[in-house]
């Protein structure tokens, strides 16, 4: 059968004060009310029944994400007792949904990005399940279609086609993220895509990679699926690395004994990593700022404006390309052009005024 | 007997949100802690003791004023139900003055600005004092040797010197505030100065001319002093008018029956009226930042940062030449150019986020 689990890791100090250790980005109620998360949940019951969605993320963060989605069953919710990468994030849900449906086809999707058009990426995602359950050697990877030479994704080169299957392909090589200058060549090239980090895959498929390339690690998470009452001991010995490394990038050269095909995901996938990219998701008056909570800005322009505390009035005079964010007990003031430095200042704040306020 | 009448009204909405109604500029501890009321009395206790200090201000203000200078006597705190302007807020303590000593000289001091150096201008004070105790007819002004072509200030034109009082002069004449133009003349020129809103007359010469030009407010003011518990009946119906237009310039023009005279005030006079003039006079960093309560400026210059709440932090990043203010309730972001506006802008916070909020 088909589950979907959804990876929502993450500490997301890029977002900070909104963003706290308590409170990653991915639980923010940023987009009109709701959070990444929850829109993400709400992409998932589009592919299969609530029962069969899973959540990865902090074991600190299990209440908020229990808050946030109501829905989601306590079987279902897997806490890491400390953050391991992405390999673990992943190969623990597939080895939990392996003992419970030794034919689980598992699409793993991200909760780090506002997804548009939602019937768009519910075609792309059953188009892969389809692969991964056609083809029982594939570790279906869903490639976005570029919009634009962005550097601050990693690529995948496309090869083969995949007979039978529209659009899909073999993954030749997975690039990481490019300079300027080769992000465009790949884009003018038309065989690339965008990582989304998003893939499907029969869990049995893609665990056998895992035994094979990094086989302590396959031990390890079939022992927790096995006693989960052993996670805190278990989970810290396992070897921290990410999935691209261990897993997507060997298989795609040759290692291990499966495939690496794609899927184009023909959507249009917007980060929210920081205050620069949030601030161009979310809606502007005419004089391009947006003021979230109570605030005014006055004489102002291109610049956003959140305020949380709904006791307290946030007032912005003269300014342009600015960034005020406000909580009860923090403030953060910067441009849009500095917005990708907050993740250092956060540690400057730690240092100085304490580890209370990030 | 000498007096000093410290003038502390006013809202000061140009400081806000430090500036409140409650709390106007003259009652923040900006100055190393202190406030520039608290410096103006120690100012006066210079010039005569304690006892014979007054302080003019609004009733809502009387219990700060009281929290920051316990050493005043109730008998020398008043406060005025409403703002009426400067001609009552000088007439009235000359009022009660002079029914206290019929010989009382005032010296009418502000508490707007900050004034250095203390034995300078203690000295011109005095010599203002002995001009007015040998001159009864004179109301004598207090003129702040120009240091630039200032178009915030009014100016006095230098008349025919006072024998036998060396730099004193007649005021042939008041200026309004000028333009630059205007301004550079009148400071090339070495026959203007400043004026600095700061007098010293005999109470009755003074309250003679009020008699003479204002006889309403004169019966008024002499009311008062014989029943202050009429305070709240009588005071609203006093004429609002300014004490330059109601009484300097007429007598300066030969209306009234005393001569306008000017002492020379050789001081640094620094208006603390908004964000962009406190920055001037707080102390800087290296990179020109002033950081006064919990916060921090990485990547930043030029900047004003100011955080009453102590629970709290604020964090600005890569910004120059901006003005953050944080209080408990209220948030002002704006640019030390735009920081003259501040006025405008708290009338728009009251209008939109509701009047406690200022």
């Amino acid at each position: 059968m088909r589950y979907v689990v959804i990876m929502a890791g993450g500490s997301g100090t890029r977002l900070w004060p909104l963003s706290r250790q308590g409170t990653p980005k991915q639980l923010l109620p940023l987009i009109g009310g709701r959070s990444l998360l929850r829109l993400a949940y709400e992409r998932a019951v589009e592919l299969v029944p609530a029962e069969r969605v899973l959540v990865v993320t902090g074991a600190a963060h299990l209440d908020a994400v229990r808050a946030d989605l109501p829905e989601v069953a306590e079987a279902n919710l897997l806490g890491e007792p400390v953050g391991r990468d992405s390999l673990n994030a992943m190969a623990w849900p597939a080895a939990v949904l392996a003992r419970r449906d030794p034919d689980a086809v598992i699409a793993q999707l991200t909760a780090d990005q506002l997804i548009e058009p939602l019937d768009a990426f519910v075609t792309a995602v059953d188009a892969a399940f389809r692969l991964a359950e056609a083809e029982p050697d594939a570790l279906v990877t869903l490639g976005v279609v570029p919009t634009s030479a962005h550097t601050g994704y990693g690529y995948l080169q496309r090869g083969d086609a995949v007979a039978g299957f529209a659009g899909a392909c073999v993954v030749r090589e997975f690039r990481e993220k490019p300079d300027a200058q080769t992000a465009a060549a790949y884009v003018a090239s038309g065989d690339f895509w965008w990582n989304a980090g998003m893939f499907v895959f029969r869990a049995a498929t893609f665990l056998e990679q895992v035994r094979l390339l990094e086989p302590a690690v396959h031990a390890g998470v079939l022992g927790l699926a096995e006693a989960p009452e052993r996670l805190g001991e278990v989970f810290t010995t396992l070897k921290k690395i990410s999935v691209d490394y261990a897993v997507f990038e060997p298989v795609s050269r040759g290692q291990g004994s499966a495939r690496v095909l794609a899927v184009p995901l023909p959507i249009s996938w917007k980060d929210v990593g920081g205050y620069a990219s949030l601030a161009e998701v979310l809606e502007h008056d005419d004089d391009g700022n947006t003021v979230d909570g109570r605030g005014l800005a006055v004489d102002t322009t291109d610049s956003l404006v959140m305020n949380t505390d709904e006791g307290h009035v946030v007032a912005v005079l003269g300014v342009t390309g600015l960034v005020v964010v406000h909580t009860p007990d923090a403030t953060l003031v910067t441009t849009l052009e500095h917005a990708e430095q907050v993740k250092g200042l956060v540690t400057r704040v730690a240092e100085t005024a304490g580890p209370e306020f990030v």
